[in-house]
């Protein structure tokens, strides 16, 4: 359960969402759509820029990555090959009584978050004095029984007190409502018909079924199977679908990479935590095409394997998928830190063998502490090359590349050489349970230098970004004066890089027009270059106040020794940074490329 | 109908886009999916550049915009107030025989482009001699029948061939297949039963029926009515539903605008002319709300009248609709202008008082001469408060701002002046049908200061501009050499402000390691900055060419004497430019900052 002052501190960051233009909720003059979230001007330039840096960073920057734009409905047919149509589901129960819908693997939390839940704890709560079993016992007969119809206290209340009470002496007093809980719901009852409760109501839930997440919809004029089609569910699809085009239209060698940012849709049984889990949201992935580690073993003779420490600087010709996962979790990390995420906010899941899908080598998923909790913001996943066979075989057009110099090395063997390598290709399948044929078909196509790609996918989420870069930059202090009247500021302390403004520009005074033409004139300088917000309203600690609370990393006033009162202060302004208030004077010939070298 | 030169031209493009990825069929693998399609690695650089430009120059440049990033999935009740859940259809018909659908705004189009129009049209072209109606019989009695069982030449052959036979004795032959076909289809048999026949199988087809273009899709575990949703067909109409959110939380004062970029759907009956008119397209639409007229009347005494010359460059405090309006069109002339579509391939189209929405003062399309025809790259409405207003009557949220300074100009109003005000606002209204009582009502708030915002809207369509970027670069040139070979290179002549890469860097030789590695530390010093391409791969010449085919304005090569075999040219580059192939020679460190002047 989220504690009590996490669940504040999310209030104050949303209530700050809307109170400057971060974040709305979509259609909120027709009373909201569940799941679906609009982001205001300060929003959507916050996320404009989180765009940039990932596309920058991802594409531009590199040689070996280029973008694509598809389209958000694609063909049907592309979800029946990735498994989406037929898996891509949550499981979901439905209760009996007031018929809600609750998605099966969030009921913990959802049953932990409810006030009735809270309220039946209470009355067991650590230091709430000795225990009370009259007044559970009363709880349990009146409110319980119209509250949690179904839950063990309720159907038996003389028994579950009886033992309640008797642990309670041994010092065994359940720590919070969860265990509590926890506690009433399975350590007793579990085995004498304990039936799962609704969240909202207590009643009956049905066993769970799978409830598929892609929203669908169909385009030509009459809807029909032939025409249905889902909004996709992630953006990866189309860079595998456009594999061959983008291959054969680029200049391009495996390894490379292909970046998409865009919308996908999934319908959340159960949308959550602001815009942390919603129906719309926007993807930034990148597939990084690479190939099989036979063939760099064919290539090299070895495999460069991962140890702790190794060099991941700079891509050799000898890695395999291990390196490249490795290698990606490091750049994605450093993009991170490069947008204000550094590792004090960051942690790292790493898959269990078990957890991952079947065709995954390894994935790990980057999390963002939250206040709501420690969730994912990216996943690193080594998926070998399970997506392009699965389109290969679905829709009958190849995903194979050529490489000559592959096809050299292997005229180089021996055909013991080459039987040899077949065989230990088997032995090493066997472990991930493929046949012998499917390796030794492999093996030859390699030999005469075709492979399918396999794939490394960093997964980001834009909105979850955007989310984070809010939570780790809000920041408040409160001061109290000589009065004794207190007054709270807020500070998003975004990085430069990524902040809606990067410079206020002020005018010390409003009424004194050479002030005012200059300061214009430094906007003027700056805005074909970033964005800038003038303000010449109030005093200027209430100017810097305002934009501090927008995250403004810099503000540049100016005054009257700009316009030379000091002589030696001609055309130079006051610089203020947002994180320390420190001030220092900057000549307005150096602004802009002081700026820039900070912003970039 | 499109010439053949025309669609010949329009194949080169769709071909080239392919080739050099910058547009794919959505889905191709599997077939594709109509009306939907796929940017590449170039043409998502192109677009994302476009969108770039719009955003600087629309928003981050000017002080008066804010930017917006909503929702695709809106609350069904935006589209109810909208009028769109009612109207936004376009008509649609069916043939009774094959069962197709046709939009029937379309169908002369779709008719004169079927080959067996052109076929039926070639028999009686001019220059094809004397006429035959031999030929012409045997066409409606054998092929004909099977086309088109209800053409007029069919159904009455010998008819029809008679007073043919006498028109073009009289020297009235028609000019082209569609003005034969009308000439068939109405001129004659217009009155004696002419049925609308198909332009697939000319078959029977039904009446026009209105048919809505909204693509339907439902949020939430079980789909009702109550969560039945549409994807947006425009992003406008998240910008009204923001409307005070945006004012209240950003510290903007009407005028003031807000713009968007984002996806929209159509369910177009015939997507049609590659990516023109497609289902899923970007637009970028800017809502800029104004005063009414009746407000500046109050502030200023009098409203700024447009006249051919009047000086549009800085808007005034004076400036109604009108004005307004004007300002934007020259603003958004200005704007193609930059990223390279002039005067010369623009045309305007303003819409007669009849074609009007019932609300809008004004609407003017700026068209591109695009090889298919003369078609619409942006409209630019004056749409009066409809858009608020409506939003505010089925929301019941006010959407009214107040102005202090027009509530203190009504107070220094006699009462008399106030009546006469009244009267005249009345009998203004009462041209554009709207009672007294409502003008009365609106006086009496505007003398508390207190309006429902006017809006001007320039909504702009991306995929279309992107297509209009590629049109109007696209230019082929065949040279002949002296063996009598001739080989045509395509140049796409790209503003450098939205090529896709705005240099390419190459070694002169690529096995000569100081070159190459000079003209990696020249990528690398660029990189940060803008998109460059490195190529090391076959002659300058065709190195040079390949960068021509993909728009890139200017080509960089490191040389021998940038590494100063003559050391007056030592760290200076030979930069060639695209358009007309001329070089100079430019100093490394000054390479930077010359290409930055020219891109931005």
């Amino acid at each position: 359960m989220a504690e009590p002052k996490d669940n504040l501190q999310m209030e104050k960051i949303v209530s700050l969402c809307k109170r400057r233009g971060f974040i709305f909720q979509s259609s909120e003059i027709y009373g909201g759509i569940n799941g679906f979230w609009d982001y205001g001007p300060l929003g959507a330039e916050l996320k404009r820029n989180l765009r940039d840096a990932w596309w920058h960073t991802m594409m531009r920057e590199r040689e070996d990555v280029v973008g694509l734009d598809a389209s958000i409905i694609l063909h049907r047919a592309v979800w029946k090959a990735s498994g989406h149509e037929d898996t891509f589901s949550d499981p979901m129960s439905t209760c009996k009584s007031c018929k809600k819908l609750i998605r099966s693997d969030q009921w913990w939390t959802m049953m932990s978050e409810q006030q009735w839940v809270q309220s039946l704890a209470a009355l067991v709560a650590p230091g709430s004095g000795a225990f009370d079993g009259a007044d559970l016992l009363k709880w349990a007969k009146g409110k319980g029984k119209q509250l949690a119809p179904n839950l063990a206290l309720v159907r038996n209340p003389e028994v579950t007190l009886s033992w309640l009470a008797q642990d309670i002496e041994k010092g065994k007093r359940p720590a919070d409502a969860k265990e509590f809980y926890l506690y009433l719901a399975t350590e007793q009852l579990g085995a004498t018909g304990f039936v799962t409760p609704c969240p909202h109501c207590g009643g009956e839930l049905t066993e769970p079924r799978p409830f598929n997440l892609m929203l669908k919809t169909n385009y030509g004029p009459i809807a029909s199977d032939d025409n249905l089609a889902y909004l996709r569910p992630e953006t990866a699809q189309a860079i595998f679908v456009q594999f061959k085009n983008v291959f054969d239209s680029s200049r391009v060698k495996v390894p490379f990479g292909i970046g998409q940012i865009g919308k996908a849709f999934r319908n959340e049984i159960t949308p959550r935590n602001f815009t942390f889990r919603s129906r719309e949201f926007e993807q930034m992935e990148l597939e990084f095409f690479i190939p099989p580690d036979e063939a760099i073993q064919l290539l090299h003779g070895s495999v460069a394997q991962w140890s702790e420490g190794a060099d991941l600087s700079a891509p050799q010709p000898n890695w395999g998928w291990e390196m490249w996962h490795r290698y990606w979790v490091a750049q994605r990390t450093e993009f991170y830190s490069r947008i204000g995420l550094g590792p004090d906010v960051l942690d790292y899941y790493w898959q269990k063998k078990e957890e991952l899908a079947h065709y995954a080598r390894a994935c790990v998923d980057i999390l963002y502490k939250f206040p709501f909790g420690t969730e994912e913001l990216e996943g690193i996943a080594a998926r070998g090359d399970f997506d392009l066979t699965q389109h290969q075989k679905h829709s009958g057009k190849a995903m194979e590349i050529f490489d000559e110099r592959l096809r050299a090395a292997a005229t180089k063997l021996t055909d013991e050489q080459k039987k040899t390598f077949v065989a230990e290709v088997q032995e090493d399948w066997n472990d991930h349970n493929k046949s012998r044929e499917e390796a030794a078909l492999f093996c030859e196509k390699l030999f005469k230098g075709i492979y399918v790609p396999h794939v490394i996918e960093p997964s980001a989420g834009l909105d979850r970004m955007t989310l984070a870069i809010l939570c780790a930059g809000y920041h408040e202090e409160t001061k109290t004066d000589d009065k004794g009247k207190s007054e709270t500021n807020v500070t998003l302390n975004f990085h430069p890089r990524v902040a809606p403004y990067k410079a206020g520009i002020f005018p010390l005074l409003k009424n004194k027009p050479e002030l005012v033409k200059k300061a214009k004139e430094v906007r003027d300088l700056l805005l074909p270059w970033m964005s800038v917000f003038y303000d010449d309203g109030g005093s200027i600690g209430k100017r810097y106040a305002r934009q501090d609370e927008i995250g403004t990393p810099f503000c540049v006033t100016i005054d009257f020794d700009t316009l030379g009162e000091k002589p030696e202060l001609l055309d130079t302004v006051t610089l203020r940074y947002r994180d320390d208030g420190k001030q220092e004077r900057l000549k307005i010939s150096e602004l802009r490329d002081w700026l820039l070298a900070r912003i970039r």
